[in-house]
Order: C-alpha cells, then sequence, then structure tokens
C-alpha cells in the first residue's frame, strides 16, 4: 500500500518540523520550573549568527537583472556556473571534473542526495549506509524499494579515525550491497574518516563493483590540524564515484536551496532527466550565487573555521563536564552527545527541553538506534550556545533515571582528555 | 533494470533542452536558404518580454534581510505565507482551502506536480491522463510504476468544450484507474474545459472513488469572455482532490520556483513528507515572494492578458493563414498548430526549424502521439513572435510533403472561421 511508504518517511522529529508538534502532556513530567535563557534552535545552523557569503545577494540581483537566461537554465544548470564549479571542486577534491557531463546543479544538498539514489537504486537493491548517519539516507533507500544494511561506526572511541567498521563495509558487499552512502565529515558526529579508511572504502568498492554516494557537505569546514581524504582521489574508477557538495552550512546560503553533484557522467545523466520531472531545476536565479562559492573573501573560511573550533570547544567542555560522552568533531558543526540513562523517553526530553529549557534539538533516534543521544548544530551564536549547552546539561540531571550510577561507556571522558 | 526506468524519462527534446542537442546532420536535410530574424525560443515563456510581477524582488529582498527565520521554514512553506495564499486560492477556486493542513508551497508547479503523483500512484496503478497533455504527466506515471491510460480531447473542433471523451474516462475509470491527472487550462493546446466537462469528470470521480490531479497553472490568464469552472467546486469531497498552481507562468516568476498545490490533507501531509527528502522545501528567501501573489497592482493582470490575447490573435491568424490547423486557446500561452505532412521527421522539422529559422519549438511528440504538431509558448515579443510565426509558416511550405494536397483535418479552417 502506497501509506506504507510514508509511514516510513515520518518527519515529525525531523529538523525545523518541531513548529507542528504539539506540547502534548509535556507539563505532567516536568521536574523542577522553567530554566531561562534566549532560546537556541540546534536544529539547524543560525544564519543571523553566521552571516551568507559576501556577495551572495550581489549575484542573486544579477541574475534577477540578466532575465529570461538565467530564469530558464539546463535542467543541470546553467553551463558557466558549472564550468567555473568544476575547476574549483577539481582542485578542492584532487580528480578531474567534468564541467559539462559530470555535474548537476540542484535544489540543495537534499536535492543532489534524492537523485543520487534515485538513480542508482532500485527494489529490491541492498544499499551499505553508516550507522549513525544523515537521516534521510535510510529513509531515501527505503523510499525507492531499496534494503538499507547497516555498517556501525564506533564514532566514540578516538579522533584519528571515524570509526567505520569496514569488516562489517566488507560483508554488506559480500551479501550483495552495490552501492555505498555515507556522509564525509559524518552527520551527526562530526568524525571524519581517516586517509586508511577512506583507500580501504576505495578498495573493497573497486573489489566488489559498488558505487559510492560520497556526501562531503561539510568537507569544507575543517578544523586546524585535521587531514581530510578525499574518496574521489582514491583511485576508483571515475564511473564509480558520484559526491555531493553545497553551500548550505559552511556559508550560511541553505535559504538559496543550492547543491551541487559531480562525478559518474552516466549517473548525473539520469540525475538530470530526473531532475526534469521532479523540479526542473534548482531557482534560475539562486544558482547564480554559486559564483561565490570557493571564491570568498581571503581569510573568510578560516576566520569561519575559528570561530566554529571555539564553539565547538566550549561546547564540547560544558558537555563533558556535565557526564555526557560526546565524540570531538573533526570538522562541521554538529555534536552528538550521549545522554545518561533518563527516566522519560527521548521524544519526551526532546520536548521538555524544548518547552522547559528553549533548547531545540534533534533527537538520536533520527540518525539509527540512538535512543540516548541527542545531536546540536552548533552554528549559533557563542554565547547563547554554550547557555543552552548548559540547560542541556542540567536539564540531562534533572530527568536522569534515579538508580545506580549508570556504567561509564568504554570510551569515557578520562580515556579522552 | 534501473537504466530502464531512465530510458522513459528522456529530455533531449523537452523545453530548454535544446542546448544540449547536436546540430547532428541537419544541414544535409536544408532545403533554401537560412531564414533571417530575430530568434525566438517558443519553448517557455519570455520572462524578458513580460516582466516579473512587480515587487517580487523586493519581497526577496526583505527575506533575506529577515533571515534563518525565512530561510528555515516548515517543509511546507512558511505558515503566514500560506495563510495569505489559502484565502486568495479559495476566492478564486469557489472552495474553503485549510492553511494548516491543506497547503504546501514546493519548488515550482512541478514539484508540486511530482509530489501529487508521487503520493497516489504506486506500481501498478492505472492512471487517467489527458492526450494531449503537459508531457511530464505520462512520465511521472511511469516512474512511480503506474500505468498511464490516455483519454483522448478533439481538441481541434470547437471551443466552447475542451473536447474530452468522456466516454473513455469512464472507461478508463471502469477499467480500475483511481487517479486522473489533468492540466486546465490544457497544456499545450489551451483548451479549457467547459462547465458540462467539469461537471461530468467530478460526477465520474465521485462515482467511481477516483482522486483528481488538477494542474491549472495558466487558470488565471483566461481571455475575456471566457468562462472557467473549478472542478474544486464542483462538489466532490474535498479529500478526492488537489490542486496545483503558482506564479511561474501568468506572473513570469519562473526564475523563482515556486508553486503550490492544495486540498486533500491527508495526500498534503504525504507531499510534505516526501518534499523533505525530495528537497526540504521551496528556496526559503524565494516563498516571500508569494507574498505578491493573487495581490498585483489594480490592472496589471487584464493588461497582462489583452497583451497575451492580441499575440494569440495575431499568431493564430499567420498560423491558420498558412494552412497549419490550429485551436484558438481560451487561456494560456500556449498554441498547439498542426503541420502538413513532412517530407522529413519531426525531430528534423524542430531542428530545422531551430537552425534555418532561428524558431524554437517544442514537438507534439512530447505531449502524446502528435508526429505532425509543434507547441509554441506565445508569451514573447510580439512583433518578433508574429514574425517567427511567419517563419514558421515558410518552413512548413518548404518542407511539406510533396504528392497530392492532403486532406483537411475534420475541424478544417473553413469551418472554425
Amino acid at each position: 500500500m502506497i501509506i506504507d511508504r510514508f509511514v516510513a518517511l515520518a518527519t515529525a522529529h525531523a529538523p525545523g518540523q518541531e513548529v507542528r508538534q504539539a506540547a502534548g502532556d509535556v507539563g505532567n513530567l516536568m521536574r523542577g520550573r522553567k530554566l531561562s535563557g534566549r532560546p537556541v534552535d540546534f536544529s539547524h545552523g543560525d544564519v543571523d549568527a553566521f552571516l551568507p557569503t559576501p556577495g551572495a545577494s550581489d549575484h542573486f540581483l544579477e541574475a534577477l537583472a540578466a532575465g529570461g537566461r538565467q530564469a530558464y537554465t539546463e535542467y543541470r544548470g546553467t553551463a558557466d556556473i558549472r564550468a567555473g564549479l568544476s575547476e574549483a571542486l577539481a582542485t578542492f577534491t584532487g580528480a578531474p571534473v567534468s564541467a559539462d557531463d559530470g555535474t548537476i546543479v540542484t535544489p540543495g544538498t537534499q536535492g543532489a542526495l534524492f537523485l543520487a539514489v534515485a538513480s542508482l537504486v532500485s527494489p529490491g537493491d541492498q544499499v551499505a549506509i553508516v550507522q549513525p548517519d544523515y537521516f534521510a539516507n535510510r529513509k531515501l533507500v527505503e523510499f525507492f524499494g531499496g534494503r538499507p544494511v547497516p555498517v556501525t561506526m564506533d564514532y566514540l572511541c578516538g579522533s584519528d579515525e571515524a570509526g567505520l567498521n569496514l569488516v562489517q563495509l566488507q560483508a554488506a558487499f559480500e551479501a550483495g550491497a552495490r552501492v555505498f552512502l555515507f556522509s564525509n565529515p559524518n552527520n551527526p558526529t562530526g568524525a571524519v574518516y581517516s586517509k586508511r579508511e577512506i583507500v580501504e572504502i576505495a578498495r573493497l568498492a573497486a573489489a566488489f563493483g559498488v558505487t559510492i554516494i560520497a556526501d562531503q557537505l561539510y568537507a569544507r569546514l575543517l578544523y586546524p590540524n585535521e587531514a581530510y581524504a578525499h574518496i574521489r582521489a582514491a583511485g576508483l574508477p571515475a564511473e564509480r564515484i558520484i559526491t555531493i557538495m553545497g553551500p548550505s552550512k559552511t556559508e550560511s546560503l541553505s535559504g538559496y536551496r543550492l547543491g551541487i553533484a559531480f562525478g559518474a557522467p552516466a549517473v548525473i545523466e539520469r540525475m538530470e532527466k530526473l531532475q526534469a520531472i521532479v523540479s526542473l531545476r534548482a531557482a534560475g536565479y539562486n544558482q547564480a550565487v554559486l559564483r561565490t562559492w570557493f571564491r570568498e573573501p581571503a581569510g573568510w573560511l578560516e576566520e569561519r573555521i575559528l570561530k566554529h573550533q571555539a564553539i565547538r570547544n566550549d561546547l564540547l567542555g560544558v558537555l563533558r563536564d556535565g557526564g555526557l560522552a560526546t565524540r570531538e568533531p573533526q570538522a562541521g558543526s554538529y555534536l552528538f552527545p550521549t545522554l545518561p540513562p533518563l527516566a522519560v523517553e527521548l521524544a519526551d526530553f526532546v520536548r521538555l527541553l524544548r518547552h522547559q529549557a528553549g533548547v531545540i534539538v534533534t533527537p538520536g533516534t533520527e540518525f539509527g538506534p540512538y535512543p540516548n543521544s541527542i545531536r546540536l548544530n552548533f552554528s549559533q551564536d557563542h554565547t547563547e550556545a554554550v547557555a543552552a549547552g548548559q540547560r542541556i546539561v542540567e536539564m540531562a540531571r534533572r530527568y536522569r533515571r534515579r538508580g545506580p550510577p549508570h556504567a561509564p561507556s568504554n570510551c569515557n571522558l578520562a580515556s579522552r582528555a
């Protein structure tokens, strides 16, 4: 039944949809009074705290003045914009990008992910996905009738590697998975895959004829002294990889809905055919904003990274001091702390956080079987983010399950100091 | 095989994709010299000839200034924009629209169509579609594994009715079709369904439990003294109809990619869930442009309609005088003339039109089995459109198949004078 297909697409707890949630009977569960403080919405980055790339709106207005030429582009996006980007992306990822056959501009990276999965997954296909990973990955695979095969990532232990279980990955390929979909940096943990992990993923993919969809949305927000290995440069044939990026996060251009997919020409061609019936094209005028991408003013990106690093460090300190085991992200602006065992359901705790503490977070259950985790996008006002972090810690203390102290995780705070 | 799914999605002849077509060996086919004249692209409206709604960019810039609040909206779009539109759309269509549960803002009407079909069609389902109708309808149904059941429209005969074959429609329902997807005004012919036809469609839909997707993209560009019957107001239960509109055509706002679907709350809810994995939302800032919709300056719409009517009349005269049987559109800016039997394939004729006559049109085969028709969007500069129409007539004369004069269609020019 068609209804079943949509049950799996539940969005009630998706980031940004909180406005559609009823408060429910959260008042009955409340312990103590409300916690005061300016509300912070950690479900997505705050583009008022970190402004869009300088010059973005100028390019939009130029496109508007250009008129029909920019309103009606090829479905895969304006040729000269793709040409400019293909050079920048080739340099960034360390492998050639074909402007003509190997790029497509999409309505956000979400649009690119949707088209890529639709172009590679048929009913019954097994698709290896990481656990935890971006919540839409599983939903996309299931929507097209595919079967997600989870591959776990032991993200809490260590920061030199993401912690992907490569034995499980090989087993998934041996069992028949021919597509591997993963985000790097990982969403929700901020883990970056090590060179060793990337090389091994590429080796396994080559051995089993697997096509890779690499969601690298956060790859530019890499903290100082961290290394990033691009899977495009790991020796796989070009027709085996689709890479997805976009300026919605680091560059705060989410309101323009822009993304790009690049790589395997045969897959890009399918994606364009599908885009023609999904939404025709990314909004024509908006596409022009991509002219700012990878061409930001000197020092702009570095400053943005340092500011995020400072928030990361402070918030991480608050969460860990409060007893919430949390991986230090190597890139991006997500934290995925583990809560203590709670006396309430995670969904209720998230609702309580919102109504009692003025803090919006995304429940860990959106990313896999993580009923004791929450995700925070810390691209926020620094001071308010830290204050909200303190409220989270206080709330975790209040709603902690009474009883013997819980066993620390294998990778507890002491071992990570 | 997944590849099969994409063969059916061919976009090589889709409007706007001409830039990706090779000229091929069109030179070998050429009869006579090039025809001079300013190039005209009839594949879509010219937003430089008919400018976007006054104030549209101001609303965009206000949204940009509003920042995060407008960048991250609910997946179904900003609540207050939906509230404003729901009132306008209720008045326009003559039936209530729920702002909270019955509306979703999408990336263009294409986005709305995609989500609506995805939400109503499962593999194996029969879907009644009109022939001719918008080329994406069939592709959408087939992409989701549905089986299109064509219902013919005898559009060349008469202008009091669209000419839908209601006997065939009933037969399609009797054979099991439970979704009926149609555009009104019809794309590509500009035919508007009569009150009698709409009432009968509604009666049959009610009798067979059919859900209707009504694409009313062009419903506002209705020529003077023409009547338009909204199927929403024809007595069907609200949960049986999804109506789709948008400001891309009459209002020339296509470059912003905005559409709206309204009606059946259960379907709208599925559409939102799907939008969450397809593209999250229509671009946040762009949504604000909808604040201009149905609130244009006094007289603006009327003037736009009269200007299109003048182009329609002149172009229709040129085409008919040239022997191309053409329905007079009651609304919208499409003409769908019938060519004489040609000595070349339609695809080659279209290519010749482009390379020899500087005229881009969409081949009739995109809309059904119409190898002797072409579609023109005449929302163009008036003078240039008429000149280009004359070049089409001259090209039809040059490439006409030699031999006995072809039999006139049943509804020939004389009978329509």
